[in-house]
């Protein structure tokens, strides 16, 4: 156990912006709705896995909807806290912990509110290692683990509570909810035992969006290279190195949906990133080539102060490093790629390794300089 | 308190499918659920709003969506036996009685079932003493009842409960879920105590459904006029007879919509007549006149048989006699009005009641028969 203080949670919020891929919330809305609880409350307590007894009951919090939406309508608090006192209610035994589902700017300070504001422990786990957009793409799903009852209240005061077959019933019915209350709400899910939570999760991620945070920071202070650091960190590769040259952005269904187009600069001058997504990037290719698929993390940073720009945040001219990172091993088995591979989101494409479209590239590189040589 | 029999249920499902309007379902598939469950368990005991204690629970049950969607995905009765179960452990205290929301084919049938499967009594009252589309429309509501919680449940075994902040939320939530669930659902609805039961209700609603079924058959056996009997026991008004010329239905957000037009037979030969509905007939009117509006019911009976035809049963050819009943009361008030007049559906109309409407047409043609004499 240790406590999350303020700086804490300052870097939590832009570590996990960069996990969330372009999704999960801008990281500046969700650490101010963290902070706040966290001046009133006190801090939180951050437990490991093993900290939870097995029988003990774990229920993790998040935003649903469109991260677009969210910027302008701007949660109250309350709504996390009636989700999950109504869940607590129905299951009828107090939850021992709250844990986020994702990273993410959003998603991984309102579990942190709300364990300050109940005085509850936070689990150092979650879901995806990433954010991702649909309520059955987590490891919890890979495990067998019930996403329902699920629990979804909105500003207003309304509130539902899901209780289905499967868990894409449940993002089905809790996605159509999601839009009637105005593209976003505030959800209780999952609720998993100890031995479940141990099980399925992917363990230590707050922790590690924490490390992300404070290289970026350390970075920034020693005038160093920031995004170097966070490819450090993160052992992420640099996939390209441009400027927003058109970007498209769709709010429907429940999701921000797009695509933005990069214009080379630097060692990539003349050539064309396209990156595609569906509230986190999924896809980013060149004309001739595919540089990294979902479940790999695709991650926009901007190139001078190397935080992660989300997929509503970006703007037209804003330059950006794009950077390729390995998805955690859960979701490269068949089930993993079936719940969140490129096909599952409608891409031709067969999921290839990022490291090995990245040593496809290099040698093809290499071939080529040689032929260049031998002429 | 009095049995329901297999007589009084043929009965009443042809009497409510008439109060239906053309929505509220087919009477025949509603029949052969409620006469499986009371082969099966014996009939039910109808009684008084009276003999419901004021701090009994009462909970009524319904099918909620399309018509059209019920004819092809035929509920197995567990779905509204799965709402009704988890609505009362719910609230947390056994449920007295259950009743029907509204009048119509498979609405007045799924309350008998579920009383009969149960063992429970079902109250003589509806909340609307017709059909309406939406979860709203009920005197219920008029009187301030919530609609909420509320139940619904799928054949699949999925199910949802709804805590709004008002009815018009749990209708527009409610119905995202049933189209997400194809179209139709089982719910249980507006739970409410016995005083509200006897201030929210139209009371003996069944027994008057009973009665204009009963007519129909006795009229049918005598070799007589069954649409003159139905005119007489609702003391309805003809307002037109002819043939479908033409129908046009879409089924979508959970509602079939569309508008049949019929050519004139008889004294109303040369004459079209063009009525348009949302699962109930809302509008009847001719080139030059409009002859009834919601909320009073605009019935549409097969011209030989004098049988209610539902919208979605309704077929080139068909010969009907379109028939307009004079609503209950507790439409006729202002906020009544603004819940289910013409101006809600969207029509520039304001509501004339329909004693009027006829009056002005009777008069009209007076006029025009004596100006004939005169000249």
């Amino acid at each position: 156990m240790r406590l999350l203080d303020e700086q804490a949670i300052e870097d939590i919020a832009v570590g996990a912006a960069v996990l969330g891929t372009g999704g999960g919330g801008d990281p500046f809305i969700g650490k101010l709705m963290a902070l706040q609880a966290v001046a009133e409350h006190g801090p939180v307590r951050l437990i490991g896995i093993d900290e939870v007894p097995d029988d003990a009951l774990v229920v993790p919090t998040a935003m649903m909807g469109a991260p677009t939406v969210l910027v302008e309508k701007i949660p109250s608090g309350k709504e996390i806290l009636s989700s999950f006192d109504s869940l607590q209610s129905y299951l009828g035994r107090p939850v021992f912990a709250t844990m986020p589902i994702e990273a993410g700017g959003v998603n991984s300070m309102i579990p942190i509110a709300l364990a300050a504001t109940l005085g509850l422990p936070m689990v150092d786990a979650d879901g995806m290692g990433r954010a991702f957009p649909e309520l059955q793409m987590v490891t919890f799903h890979l495990h067998g683990i019930a996403a329902s009852p699920m629990m979804i209240s909105d500003e207003k005061g309304n509130s539902v509570l899901f209780n289905t077959i499967d868990n894409v019933w449940t993002e089905r019915l809790a996605r159509a909810a999601t839009v009637q209350m105005g593209g976003s709400a505030m959800d209780a899910i999952y609720p998993m035992t100890g031995e479940q939570l141990k099980r399925g999760s992917i363990p230590g991620i707050v922790t590690f969006t924490e490390r992300i945070g404070q290289v970026l920071r350390l970075a920034k202070n020693a005038g160093a290279d920031p995004v170097a650091a966070v490819l450090e960190v993160t052992e992420g590769v640099e996939l390209f190195r441009g400027k927003v040259a058109d970007i498209v952005r769709r709010t429907d269904g429940g999701f921000v949906r797009g695509l933005a187009e990069f214009a080379g600069m630097d060692d990539f001058a003349g050539q064309r990133l396209r990156l595609e997504f569906q509230n986190e990037n999924l896809i980013a290719r060149t004309d001739d080539a595919v540089l990294a698929t979902t479940p790999d993390l695709i991650v926009v940073l901007d190139a001078e102060t190397g935080r992660p720009i989300t997929t509503e945040g970006m703007r037209y001219g804003a330059r950006g490093v794009i950077v390729g990172i390995r998805c955690h091993e859960q979701w490269r088995t068949p089930m993993g790629i079936e719940t969140v591979g490129p096909r599952y989101f409608g891409y031709d494409l067969d999921y290839v390794p990022l490291e090995d479209l990245v040593a496809g590239r290099d040698s093809a590189a290499r071939s080529q300089a040689n032929a260049g040589k031998e002429q």
